[in-house]
């Protein structure tokens, strides 16, 4: 039974991790780290946990925490994992941030998006980019994994197999993207009241959204070309899930077929990620509460361009489920342990 | 391992069934019962199975469908399953019906408030009323359930550890209720569009509503004495959840303290019901996507009457869930398999 | 030409009063009160008032706001209004309190509901209670009106023509309230950011609620005796809004035509309330954004009970629309001038 | 005063021209038409009207409602209104048509994109199109006006500023557009169900929605070059709003004040479009029930990409609204007559 710890668990990707790992045969967690809660029964802050979470809210001790787990997951704001992370630490357990703070490979561009000194710059290397789909090799070695951006995660998938076929103008790409509110997190602000998101949408952090370049990194190593795009976040009326419509100039005169081809072959051995049948778009509501990214492209014959489309549910693919789809690869877990749950709809 | 068909497998109970049992150990679906999508493929039509149901609907033949499965749900309106139930199909299959039914002993009653002629008269009285918590044992020998309706079960167990002490006056009883959209079905009506629901709250079917006497029937069993209540179900802009605000006149003078130990004695035992704290009100969104029932009570003591609160998912354990705690209890599987998931939030 | 000032002009009632007034013939606002957002552009705060309110917000000076104004709205916290007032505020401007402070008329009721000290219980006599419907003679030559609050305006007027016929028992009456979330004001608060209140609905203050005592007094004084009720408002995951369901024991047999011309009769002459067709049920989507509360009845003859309904918009009728027809009778202008717009659907 | 009659009065856009034209001093509402509610009492449709609105819905008969009224809104499904156009009509009536009829130049590109053969080809030369900040001067001498379509509203006036300067690449311009659910108008389908659409976004039409050919017009127009465009509409869980996020690549380079200016100089004098402070991105709840427009910009020095960004209500500015400016314009009135309301917030 591999025992776990999360940092940050009063968050809304926090308490997703533990409605997913109370579903998991081979996990339990074991210490239920917040800032806020400390000493505060857990289910008192999320009730639907009630007779489900009898624990009490411990603080962010990692030395303590070290001793007690085998697994760390990090769900705290950017800038905090990096400064607890140490050779001592990763000796005793392995490490899941949730955070963007060994994402980037190149520190100087984390700090200058994310405004904030790097903590640890000598793990950067060592961390692997948890995108299973990708990495699923190096996770399966990995002390330290950094879970990936809900953002980056939908927006590369969508992408992935025309960039890798370099079928796609790595400098024409734009990605609107599209994301419920939980995605903001459960801070108190007037921004996110019910009153103000209700019947709304609006883009925001526009060409300045600090997933940019690790998407922009991604696909560069994807393509093996520097990819430069828009990328637009747009906040909708609705609690979970994450649209991705992305544009992108095709490099030579294609048919529809042949992308989806594309799409096939990259995506047949994988369980999670979805490619949908010729025609039909993703929705976010038939990926709720599941691990599951759906995927589906659109030539437009009149402008030479694709348009690639993902839907997943952010707190699950998007954080949560891809931290416990990362987990049972580093435990040499069945990939899918925990996370067969199919989406709830409606 | 239970083979099991749903005839109604297109609605929005029927494919919570689908959900439900796909993560049920001892069960597979192996007939989807559809009159709208025949021939069609499930995952076509509910688009969040794709990948994971391959299967086509079906029509509704119960005779060829009781030679492939051990048990039937019937999730179709009211006056079909009476029309199917005979006695060479209950030596065949175990039926639970999600429609009316088979729930009102009373052919009469049934027959006036439905405005239909009963198929069957004569299978209503070996029908048990699937309310598991309280007709576990009967449940666990029938060939035939009627699962009850999701507002008497909200309803119902928010009142009865009351009912059965004999200390709240059973003709002073007003159901105030509440549902989300999902209760209304998957049909295209206008009333139903979007526009239509959305930032709106309306009552509807005051002093008519088909729930009526059912909820008097079980709260009258309960009671000893004959129930007469106000019930009122409210429409609320969101797909899932129900919430009952019920009150009642006490017959004589007591403690809130004394009123809460009923409820604890009540339900001390019972895994899907969850007596709250003092003072914690029940909320539709911790119980979201699972099979609980959150209820409490507040004691006025100005007025000297009780209000009893109780929050579930309408399509877990008001229709789907129960469903298959009942199939469970049926085939003497562990109460709980396949409903172990907590609740989704947000 | 009316000059008004408003205290508490960025919360929700107060921009209410602002968009009401944009479209008012004979009024203009000279103040835009605010303590969170001093010396900020009003349309700062407020976006949709981007090129239509150039002001800058200024502070509570109350003094100094006297002399440049006919007429203040006092849409702030409880127990403000109480300290603010006096002979010399009186002499200059006419007072109309969106707050609670002159509501009540027993002191002692209000000071034990509220928590608060009352800041100046000499002017509880003289203050009108603003209800126009009822108290419109005395409202036309009141200095300082109470506003009502948002559920004791939907309630009584629902509850009102059988209250003053004494045809119910006024210790029989529960009211179920339902309100959309801006009656919760804009403060940042976790339990009303939008993923917790949406896709969900709870009780709150059962049994305690502080408009309890409001309703109770009103009812009281029409109908001539106690009031005693039970009171219990319910948040709905909309923005706007107010529905009261109210029942009540008959104290003799009645039919429901009867009861109608009750109703009829109250209301003949009222523009802002709307008797409904027999059958039809008020919903909170026919009233958004208009001054109507739109009012019906079923009479159930089998509980011998009535269920009284009431829509209405909780942020016009409810607050700010009702505090405009106020200021419109007390500065002697047709009583609809600035409140005939019509209900905004969908 | 001007009498008007409605085709199509009970759909949503037909709805929203009488909830204005309650309001417009100089015009009156005499034939309620509508198809599937012939005979019934407009308010039994529309429950808001209640009290506001006593006329029976007629049917279409142009001919007789072309003695009664001067002029005649068509809100009507693509390909009707093109066939009730003729001499006679023209010559006593003047006709806002909302539906696409008569909004494309070229009748072969309206009939390949709409699938219809067109009903009176001759008057197409004629029509105005009907964007009132563009084309004022014709619209004021019209007996026909074409009223421009939601998306290509938002979508036009976004772009225009920079269309028309010539700074962007014409066959570079990508629209991704977000819509509420009015947009999909009052027809009862499974698609547009509550439980169908809240908590899910999805794009549709991509790659061959209508609107594109008319979007593509008018940038043509308005740049003198050949316009190329993606456009993707997303359906939204919310009533009203559209928003429009464009991206396109500059010709040359420039700074962001060097765009502004271009936006301040083409809408310096228009009332309904409102170009926003720098950095403040358009949301739609700041226009919902306005006839306003929203704009702002963002330049993207890094992709030398220009993000053009748009909010409105598309019943307002995206139908009925823009069509009673239009018939201001006709009939020599204001041209913010009856439109004078500040948006609706929250």
């Amino acid at each position: 039974m591999i025992k776990a710890g999360i940092i940050g668990s009063t968050g809304y990707a926090g308490q997703e991790i533990v409605r997913i790992l109370l579903g998991h045969k081979d996990a339990e967690i074991k210490w239920y780290g917040s800032r806020s809660y400390i000493d505060k029964p857990y289910a008192d802050v999320f009730q639907n946990m009630f007779k489900l979470v009898p624990d009490i809210c411990k603080g962010e001790d990692l030395e303590a925490l070290c001793n007690e787990v085998d697994v760390v997951f990090t769900a705290t704001p950017q800038g905090l994992c990096s400064t607890l992370v140490s050779e001592s630490v990763l000796e005793r357990v392995k490490i899941i941030d949730l955070s963007a703070d060994f994402r980037i490979k190149d520190v100087a561009t984390y700090e200058d998006w994310y405004g904030l000194k790097h903590g640890s710059p000598q793990y950067i290397e060592e961390a692997v980019y948890g995108l299973c789909e990708i990495n699923r090799e190096k996770i399966k070695k990995a002390r330290l994994v950094a879970n990936p951006g809900c953002y980056p995660t939908c927006s590369f998938l969508s992408i992935y197999p025309l960039a890798r076929a370099g079928l796609i103008d790595m400098r024409s790409i734009i990605i609107d993207a599209k994301s419920g509110t939980s995605g903001a997190g459960r801070g108190a602000k007037v921004a996110n009241l019910f009153c103000e998101v209700n019947e709304s949408i609006k883009a925001y952090g526009v060409a300045g959204h600090r997933h940019t370049p690790e998407i922009e990194e991604q696909l560069s190593l994807a393509s093996g070309q520097k990819a430069l795009i828009n990328f637009t976040p747009h906040l909708v009326p609705m609690n979970r899930g994450i649209l991705v419509t992305a544009y992108a100039n095709l490099t030579k005169e294609v048919t529809e077929a042949e992308l989806r081809v594309l799409y096939e072959e990259a995506y047949k051995e994988e369980q999670f990620v979805r490619f949908l049948k010729e025609g039909v778009n993703p929705e976010t509501r038939w990926v709720e509460g599941s691990n599951y990214v759906d995927v589906n492209i659109k030539y437009d014959s009149r402008t030479n361009r694709v348009v690639m489309m993902g839907a997943m549910d952010n707190l699950v693919k998007g954080a949560a489920g891809q931290a416990v789809q990362n987990m049972n690869l580093m435990f040499g877990l069945p990939e899918n342990e925990g996370l067969r749950m199919p989406p709830v709809f409606p």
